[in-house]
């Protein structure tokens, strides 16, 4: 039997996690719940009910996992404990500051239902914290580096839009290489933000809107702008649609350390992503955790699990044997 | 309390698991075993007791995991499944085709005892293979490229040595670039060995030897060296003591796969490594799983363990807490 799977609204990242259910065959997309009229909602698989919110608890026998889709800001923290409470749940929960505070919610709210939930999960937070965090086991003495880049950050760009005048724009993060080589040699410096990334951005403007004071409210914007080196080009509508509609990412997690009685050896681990659709891929480790909450959920497990606390074997379709024939 | 680590065998993947223990400080080298006269083993950790092998079992209660530093051809194969029903242990063996027989091998022992066994752990296998496998349920359409060096394989340097008239000789594994700029690139061909890497060697002849013919053999030397193109530099025994003593190493996984509804996106994931020493590196390795091994065991599970069946946070010396305050 399939595993049954449910997404919690129908964004981006839920539009990707459907894509990638296609791809697992032992998975299935049961349901899609949305706050908007169903009925305005067209899903791309066949065959699929798309269901208002109020309608989930209905739901519980006939979905295994629900992945939710919605944003860090709002949606997650009341989402994800709260459906943690019925469902085996899988989110992206990203707000760094934050992951502390969502575990305890998340956590008691699992544990009170009997179920398994999985924060935090893509590609950062998710594989760069997975490659982190065994990097620096195996590397104990040495820094970790993390590059986000050349690709689209929706939150920068957001931020852009916010902006009066603005009325459409895409940013770009993109990692400095003169940094970047630095410590794929080896080297250990501690960076500014400045010295590890520069931002791109490309605005379109309303008609008639001062250019001057939308560049200076960019540049100048704190946390998000004020700490980097940042180009605003304008350019057109068309122009905006025709080269900058794509959303791809990646970036880079580098671990330096240093073995040998005198610590005279140097070692460079380096993950790196070049990812054509962000939300697709992240949409693609949630698929795969998705399968993980579900088996944890039927040995018996219970509470709120990151990517650090799974076994790789649990987020493959594979059996133990064939893990260890083809991919050891 | 440390985690008492003891070490079968004093080679250089011992040593690298001794300066490794080092850089640990939850752990403690306990004791080092040898199949040699105890009095001829010097080891590097003052007040460290070196031991024939023939004494272990005295050992049972002094040691919480014993790392076993030995070869897979002959050493691991009977060292690990006996070993296994005293101790908790971790060994390197690194012979694909035989891990499943290893594997059940050490399984049925390490159960009789009530042991936790980690097998071939270090970087392949090890961490590349923990990269495939993850990025394989990840992406599960696609394919996966392994690509190792440029960096010294010591069984190819063996074999060189073992043909009459070479007195020392070092061996380069290359990967070629045209074939990896093809796979960064988002190509998937399928290539032959040859196409994937190249051989360079570096022989020490004897005095007087037929340097034709040792070439000769060593192009033609079947499984080794016959399906890569293979260059053989003859060198003076001082060249290669000044420029080719030291042990590095490295390469890269590659997994290349598409997602979308027409699999419209290519993603492209690469784990690469460049280590300045290969034991240190595969010792350090040893040494995050041999905790492993250890908080396993505290927690009551026994049986036969890889890189695929264990939680990441296991690796590690630091908290939950920490680890998601700081890694995720």
């Amino acid at each position: 039997m399939s595993i049954r799977i449910g997404i919690m609204g129908y964004g981006n990242l839920s539009r990707g996690v459907e894509a990638a259910i296609r791809q697992n065959p032992d998975m299935e997309l049961a349901a899609v719940f949305t706050r908007r009229d169903p009925a305005t909602v067209k899903v791309k698989t066949e065959g699929v009910p798309v269901l208002n919110e109020s309608e989930i608890l209905n739901w519980k026998d006939r979905i295994d996992v629900l992945v939710l889709g919605g944003g860090s800001a709002t949606d997650l923290p009341v989402q994800t404990p709260k459906y943690a409470e019925y469902f085996n749940v899988v989110d992206s929960f990203d707000t760094h500051a934050r992951i502390g505070e969502h575990f305890a919610n998340v956590d008691a709210a699992a544990k009170k239902g009997g179920n398994v939930a999985v924060i935090s999960v893509g590609w950062d937070p998710g594989m760069f914290s997975l490659l982190r965090m065994v990097s620096d086991a195996v590397l104990p003495e040495g820094k970790h580096y993390t590059y986000w880049g050349r690709g689209v950050s929706q939150g920068h760009s957001d931020a852009i839009r916010r902006i009066e005048g603005v009325k459409d724009a895409r940013q770009y993060t993109v990692p400095v290489q003169e940094s970047v080589d630095k410590v794929r040699n080896g080297e250990t410096p501690e960076f500014t933000a400045r010295q590890m990334h520069t931002r791109e951005c490309f605005v379109v403007a309303e008609e008639g809107a001062d250019k001057a004071r939308i560049e200076k409210e960019i540049k100048e914007m704190p946390n998000y702008f004020a700490d980097y080196d940042t180009t605003v080009n304008f350019i057109s509508e068309e122009e905006l649609k025709a080269k900058h509609s794509g959303l791809p990412h990646g970036g880079f997690v580098i671990r330096s350390g240093v073995t040998g009685l005198d610590k005279e050896h140097k070692h460079i681990i380096e993950y790196k992503l070049q990812l054509d659709s962000n939300p697709e891929f992240t949409g693609s480790v949630l698929t795969a955790y998705a399968r993980a909450a579900y088996k944890l959920s039927k040995e018996g497990m219970s509470g709120c699990k990151t990517v650090f606390d799974i076994a790789p074997a649990y987020l493959s379709s594979k059996s133990a044997e064939e893990l260890r024939g083809h991919l050891l």
